[in-house]
């Protein structure tokens, strides 16, 4: 098990989903930081069900509630400690799948590891929950990386069929934010948010569920973070970003495209922009040789459709061997990847701030 | 900067591309384990140029020289050393790229960030020559997941458009082993391979680059593997391999594809492959909840076409702020993808034997 | 700032001194361990004041809360969470001391580094009352070191010019245990016991404070367990020790005296206890080339005398620069050692823990 | 095992005592830092035997060979390599000791744990010639160090009862140098230098060994360096200093004598030093709370008689566990005392660098 991520910047998950609580312990945030607690918790609301037709019927208000750390709104250089209560847990369901692994989710191989002990009631320390911490770690460090004018945003790029078109380098982040603010799906293209939100309808209505890809972006960084050769900003990333339920692939700038480019095609060339030298074009998405270039960090993060559907499945009992149709009862969102634009958009900004603190540069 | 990879199994890489040599020192491997020399000289040959009309004409006879570790074939229990030298450095053609940086390449932020005194010549710590420590590493743990009965290989599933057919869940990683030690590009299928060979021969009399998807499969696995929340199977791996140079991509089982997909149709169901409860399918890759599920593990990895090209390219001075058109001479590769098949293979190898020592497993 | 202690088992501490709560969140102990909430309570316990003439009169009651990780009494496999609310906080007697660091506590340097946002208030997170998430660690991990034979405790052998008489080697750890819980000094020699309450009582009764040194044993090691070169067994556990609010000194087993020692003399001879090979003596504490012997891990811990006293002390304002004479008012231990003892045991069993595991015999 | 110590500034030793060679990798050196190769040999001939009649008659010129990483006095930025051969390996004296361990070795726990592959001949990575790679570590750093303004220097306290007087606080480190440099045992007090040397010599003609005591001290430290909770200064100095081999105690400041001391006389009170304020005694050994007070850090390591004696000893024989009387031949140093002052030296040094790196300080 592995609860803590960073380096310089440290943050351990701990509770689970039908524990009394799940949080955060974050540690090496400055002592004298403001922090505003109702904005890490509109950051936490965006975390939240988008809607009765969209996503699960599971009550989670996730009121946050604060532990040491912090006074009078600002930070006073120990452990923060935040928390949300479990309040609408309904363990009923899931204590029949002790014995039946739910297909595309932890079931098998951890009861396999971990024996009949372990608690994966919704999904234990493998829920999608988890991730509450990792939303209030990335919130508490935002206005740290504002100060040193770092912004970031996450958004939903595809959701099935349904691909917005790019969004161009040049739109800047707060642009994005405020284009995705104002639909059910954070997505800046408003016909595609329609588009996916239909979707998302239909497949809830079907008792199916569908994947995504989030996209994300991150302003401002200087040149030069990262820490080659092994914890280049590629893989600190990547660590942090399958480290998220669900996630099946990540890509930076061109990603996979890459591989059918030319390097004539691919190279981003150099000149000036304004004073600064900077690569004129950006397929390499932000990072060359693991370090930031300078201009915006990009990357596309793929989701897989949730697990938990309502169609009848094809399991096993793992004591019996005897095959069984399965249906995953619980509730359910048909669609995660709207609820994980804001995971991954505070991972990359607390990731950020863990390896601009360890370059010296925060 | 960080050289060093891995928790219970460490790697440690050292030298740099124009330096006196490449090497590693690796640690956490047992006492008594049989290592062939030659076999490792094999795996290291894998990764060196594939033939005058494909690759770099830089010499590169890596010819591997053992320091500690090792005694009459057997690992004494210490840290394990082995480099290679760097016998045919020519430092001219790179020396006046210090102050212009070329173009998808880390000069520019390792400039910005560590300044004039960085050696960069050839690349540096960021260059793909690197990456031989990692194949050494990846070869001195093969025999120790034999004896565990795991094994991987990896091979070319993309080069440029032309893309190999899907290697079935069903063949054996020792019969894919077979399938691509035929042609001089390492990949199963042939007339893939041949067309492949021919793009490259081409890209190469154009003075161009082009990238390629790297496939990699794991079998052997005993169930359970991995250490969430954040040391997933997929975390760990996407964090080694997002340190290979000129890679911008990794995707797990369905990866982005899986963005497409209903969860009725990516969910693997339960049933009984002999005596054991397994999978029925993988598009899951073979983990869950980041736990190995028993089937073979699959990912992709996205390599971006070579940097270094001969064409004319626009680059900057750095002190100057001059436009300047650059044509980078040194030697290079058309397509690293073939020389990034066994890296891409070892270093899996390595990480998951820390990650099978770490659960105990090994 | 690092509050995250252990490889494979590990532990994060958070809260402060005067803030709303001190815990722990531990990580990597299994599912299925049987956890008697009593019995924590208990260790906890021992860590409180030992009696209103000996120690602070700050009511500490110390009730154990439990976030996730346990039910009925058995580990969940997950992170488990826990910690006691701080229920008696004055904060008004530290305020002034803001501006005039108190001698002998880290006012001085902590306000240099950190700031005035820095809450120091009883110590913030440099205060003793953070050990109480090391003593919830140890007693979580007792019964399971319990299952592998493995078992340790710590009592008081000097405070100032009290020293107890030397505790042989053929004693067993659970006969130290009974002798030390019948006095009010958990030291096993009851003379001696009765002589470090009365010179106590004599300190406290000056204004003053006084040192000492704890004593400690672990029994039922196996062979080998250690990660030399650099996680030597001493190594693991001085690291640990020293971040003990107060120790200012470790040694194993012989320690400072074998610097007048001769080889003849301090080298332990070879010999069969029962049917095993032993070291017949044990000057090295249960230790040889930072690898464990087999025979009891011994050693002591040097413990300053409390830093804050009743007494007119010499200090200086940070912002004037004026010489002050300054009266710590608050609440204070006259002597630290007898609450030392649990944390310093627990401390050794939560590191044991991890080397074990580490080591795979555990 | 684990071979690297230091978070931002990191070395992995290489190598072992009878192997080919013994040497370090360093990481985490900037670019442009001035490397005087002699001067890093002069450290490591302050390693080297003092003179025949006082130590080991093994021959070791300790030859510094450099690897990648400088050029031209400077270095580059990467990974720095640099290490001995073992030119005068005399196997013979050692392989009749693989089945009868050597008491005060680390021969009996590394065969249990490790087998009967492991290579323990001349000690293998238990072995003090594992210390040539930390001396040269800390000689890597020192002109580092010295651009902050900060310096070290170590020296002989004790060896068996010849105990030299105490070292005034405000003696500074180059003064304690040039006193140490006169003499063959590296002690500024001559008196006590001459009656030690005379006592090692007494010693090796019985054909015995003795222990000591290392004394050290750190100026020039900023106020606040340290990084609590658990890695407090003394718990990462105690962590590196406890891996030498031989080291069986480590106390700060007024250190084990404390435990006898009042609080009132303990505790340091704080005034003016010039301008600045400082504690105007140092009892703490210049750490409060685990930072750096900005007095002088000051030491000590308890060293254990050498193990190999001439004497004859009682052992065992592994496998059939029949008493035998060993006397071990090699070559060895009567008292490794004056050996370890450069160790604990540069130690310190790297340790000290690397908590100035991570605090931001340098």
């Amino acid at each position: 098990m592995r609860m803590t991520l960073g380096e310089s910047v440290r943050m351990t998950l701990f509770g689970s989903s039908h524990g009394p609580e799940v949080g955060v312990v974050v540690e090496g945030i400055p002592a004298g930081l403001k922090v505003n607690a109702s904005e890490v918790q509109a950051e936490l609301d965006r975390r939240s069900p988008v809607g009765k037709s969209l996503a699960t019927r599971r009550q989670e208000p996730d009121r946050l509630v604060w532990g040491d750390g912090i006074r009078d709104g600002v930070t006073l250089g120990g452990p923060l400690v935040a928390y949300v209560q479990n309040v609408d847990v309904r363990r009923g369901p899931y204590e029949s799948l002790e014995d039946v692994p739910r297909p595309g989710h932890a079931d098998f191989p951890a009861r396999v590891r971990y024996g009949r002990s372990v608690d994966l009631s919704g999904g234990g320390i493998f829920s999608g929950r988890m991730t509450v911490g990792i939303v209030i770690a990335g919130a508490l460090v935002k206005s740290w990386l504002s100060r040193a004018g770092v912004d970031a945003v996450a958004y939903v790029h595809r959701i099935g069929d349904v691909e917005a078109p790019e969004v161009g380098d040049d739109i800047p982040v707060e642009r994005i934010r405020n284009l995705c603010s104002s639909h059910k799906i954070p997505c800046p293209h408003e016909p595609s948010a329609l588009a996916m939100a239909r979707l998302i309808a239909e497949i809830r209505r079907e008792g199916d569920s569908v994947g995504g890809i989030v996209e994300a972006r991150v302003e401002g960084l200087p040149v030069g973070a990262g820490e080659p050769f092994f914890d280049s900003l590629e893989s600190v990333l990547a660590h942090g970003l399958f480290s998220i339920p669900a996630v099946k692939g990540v890509e930076f700038g061109a990603g996979f495209a890459a591989a059918r480019m030319r390097g004539s095609e691919h190279n981003d060339p150099y000149g000036l922009v304004g004073e600064t030298v900077r690569p004129l074009s950006n397929h390499a998405g932000g990072i060359l040789g693991g370090l930031s270039t300078g201009l915006p960090l990009r990357f596309r993060v793929a989701i897989k459709p949730t697990s938990s559907i309502a169609r009848e499945q094809q399991s096993i009992s793992l004591s019996t061997k005897k095959p069984t149709r399965l249906v995953v009862k619980g509730r359910h969102d048909p669609c995660i990847v709207p609820r994980g634009v804001p995971v991954v958009e505070h991972l990359a900004r607390f990731l950020i701030a863990d390896m601009l603190r360890q370059g010296g540069f925060l």
